[in-house]
């Protein structure tokens, strides 16, 4: 993998023909498999579960699976999609009552962990888990809601966890979901990001290596 | 359509390759396409929403799409499905606190309107709403749960349930859902059922045709 | 009173001017003042609770009020209603986790005790309860939810409940809520009812005595 | 273990000596340990739990204890009560989305089922799970409140369910909970109980063989 | 409107002849109408919902009608509200899992939005949502109980919340709920806030004129 | 009282011998009984509630007795525990809606109120709330997991809380729970913890004199 990681959300995939079309654009050159799981409790929507992720797997894919659980509660459905080949589990806090149990669950079942921040979610879930951490995943939109561009006070808060990070001394990688594109990735890579999340960005484009290699090209500048 | 309709769940179908496996079970001789809902919290699972719906529309299959939303509460998801092309809808009473209006609901959505009985769900819920239903679904099953096989108990609801579409006078499917083969498909037929969900029964086969049509068979002799 | 009772929904009278439109409807010749409280949970409404019965209570309204609980849960507030003056205090059993428990908790705390019916919720709560009932309230729309006419199954169900009322030989009230107008309320009272809620059919017209004369009409010829 | 069975119910023991205390009262000649869990949710008490059962097994409590689940959601905590050495375990059916699995889930972890039935609960959850039975508890208080007597309107449903059982054909206990003592024993018994849970009955007399003999005397004249 | 904005709690009003009464605070010099909503659920008590506030714009109140919603969850309520004639509509950030996304609702329903602090809850609340806020509401009370004083220890947060207002830069009203008093009103505003709700501090007194003219003096002092 | 507080945990105690396990535990030189309540919701495991702490009181027991709840609503049961003879009772923010109101509501039942704080749970909590505590609760483990050990992240935590408390002036006990041994109650006390949690460190050894002796003698080192 680059420094860089681009995750390509599979929100916006054909899901008649999501093997293809996952390994379509991995062979453009994405480096992560982005799933999005919404229950409709936790987000007014309901996506997809474990035996998608599963099928995605027996398809062969083999890159990275960053599963995004916008479920609450957590805990019950962390061990499915461990077994379902997910590579990274990453949550709400707010979402668990028991946020270090629930990293300690992610981890304890092979799996990479994160911890998701809406908007508004202040950092202070932070303070005492940075050592358990592998991933920090930004909103830049308001999850399982349609329509939204990237909110711009997103850059000041991948700074403050870009300093954070930076000061812990701990491997963890910042991620970033929600109205990334060609145009703003440099912006976002320069404010500290290292993980992205794109959707529509890529899959709505006829041509996914040419945006992947636009958005590569971008961020060979920051 | 038959008289008897076979109705696949696609709940056992290649997710990777959804489009194309869903046409294959069509042009096998199958007259639905059986689309299960859970939401992590009405059952302990998560599967497929609205969007892998419209994708499926979207891919171009025509044939009736079947809902069974094993969702809690009910009425929030229903347009979403609706706009997605589902054409029954059908939920369990224990879920809805309204249950009347969320008949009226589906139907103000253009859809048919089911109600799904689990295996011990009393037929009570059935008293004042003959009327309103396009389809009666018995779980032979518990939905939501693995590695079961039909419940014998549920030809003895079946036939009670026959029964009382017969006095009502109205158009109601009687469709069962588990555990449902070819070795039991008659019997659950001369029970009164004539919609027939099956999953693994059909997609574990390697030859969709075969098993539809040795069904076809065995409820010709009914 | 007399033996057949109108009460008035305040749902559909002023808020703006509350006492003056209760005391209004009641010296037109109704009985008793229809209290409709939703909790935007049970129903997705919210609409006016204990304070708002008290200030009839401190107006001056000294006529019977009639609560109807479309809450849940709904034990917490009932000590709230009896103190602000509720004569009656009726609840839906699926609201409800101990109904026997609620109906003497009602009881203890002073106030008349009821049972409310969805439109398809089954008979069978009345089972082993008919002892501890003042009034059956059944819905002949779905409550909470604006802009429906009254459910000709309703007649049916009245019936039956008639029935049940009569071979118990307890004095119970049987009321009905929902669409009812001058048209309807002769055939809904030859149906079993003798206890009728109107709303807008009453407060949206120019002179509340006028509708309710025609009201006491119509149930004069059952 | 006689025709009827005593189950006292260790609630009313001494809790400071809940060892000896429900040894004394299985030596004073009670056939069954009744044990109340409660969680503050489904009833508004919290009592005890899995660890409480296992002390009584460590202690050396070798008769059944027949564990009285007022908790909801059920299934999770059913595991851990099998393995705390409960022999049965009964829930009430509006406290599981899927009773079915629930009693199926009891049995495989190897203790008997049963359903609980409060006082206003109807019979017609019964209608499919029969063959599922190991014991049926009528609830003849409201359960997690205090300070209540014998609901009369139970002798009924007893007789009906015990009908039910008769005809049945399957060895279904009957078990009655809530107000029960020695000048009601007989009569209970008559309308066809077989399993008979007191509390305060014996816990808050001196002498528990006296009661239990006086019980059982008036057993006997049945 | 004045720098200073006093808005009466129409809780305190009388509920009968409440057109009349909230008339008459504003022509005695208040500013705004403070709307108390409480659903039962997130606080203990259910007040009043949007018919009651649809009703005041109907008797003809034109002056700003200031929401605040006890409600758990928010977002459905909302376009009740801006459609019943609300001019601000206030939440509790833990009543919504997406705040941000809250915010945004209400501003596009065309109202002004806030959000309401609790006594004990903290101010990270605020880090990342500063540019949508038109008032910031800190309770001086806990909301949805009776009979309490104001909480001291609200000036210090007052005071802190002024200075995040001012370093801001956005023109954003502190509002204060609880125990304001002519008493305490100078402190008050000397500690920060521009706008102020009172209850039966103006209402249960003869002269609403009289407290406010007080109020407006103390003010004119800080 | 000696100015460090052990506090073992009753959960480890013998639930058939409680009364004289816990006497034991005091003769052998504790200071405080802390009683760990589970409601199977807040948590996944259900323990002891109020009867069983009434139960300590009539035995004997006068020591105080520590109550930390882990269940979720918390109002309603502290009048329960307060009157079945609490000392202290301690919540988790999470848990309450309006955490200075239950802080009010232990100290008007007459208790002293703790705040306890998960492995996680950011510190913000404390903000406005420092004259209303009388005890922090640090948990060192996650509460109702078994099999855990001390998280040492735990020992910053606790400097932090410490010099929150120092700052304060206020009389606040700093205490912590999980993983607490002989091997590490220095350290532990060195970060400024003055009140101990123990529970299979003390119950699980033959001697709890000897245990507790080793514990004060680490603790007189500090």
């Amino acid at each position: 993998m680059s420094n860089f990681l681009i995750a390509p959300s599979i929100l916006s995939a054909d899901f008649a023909r999501l093997g293809d079309d996952t390994a379509n654009v991995l062979a453009a050159g994405a480096d992560i498999v982005h799933f999005d799981v919404m229950d409709n409790h936790y987000v007014p929507n309901l996506t997809i579960g474990p035996m998608v992720c599963k099928a995605l797997r027996d398809y062969g894919i083999t890159a990275p699976i960053d599963v995004h659980l916008m479920v609450k509660p957590v805990d019950r459905i962390v061990p499915d999609f461990a077994k379902a080949g997910a590579s990274y589990i990453s949550f709400h806090p707010e979402a668990s009552e028991h946020v270090d149990r629930t990293l300690q669950l992610i981890k304890e079942n092979g799996c990479k962990a994160g911890l998701v921040f809406n908007p508004a979610t202040p950092l202070s879930y932070l303070d005492y888990v940075m050592d358990k951490l592998d991933v920090i995943l930004l909103m830049s939109v308001n999850p399982g809601f349609g329509g939204q561009s990237f909110i711009p006070a997103t850059l000041d808060k991948l700074r403050q966890v870009r300093k954070l990070i930076d000061d812990s001394g701990f491997d963890i990688r910042l991620e970033v979901d929600g109205g990334v594109k060609v145009d703003n990735i440099g912006e976002i890579a320069a404010a500290g990001a290292d993980m992205f999340v794109a959707g529509s960005a890529i899959f709505n484009q006829p041509d996914y290596k040419a945006v992947i290699d636009q958005m590569r090209a971008e961020l060979a500048k920051v």
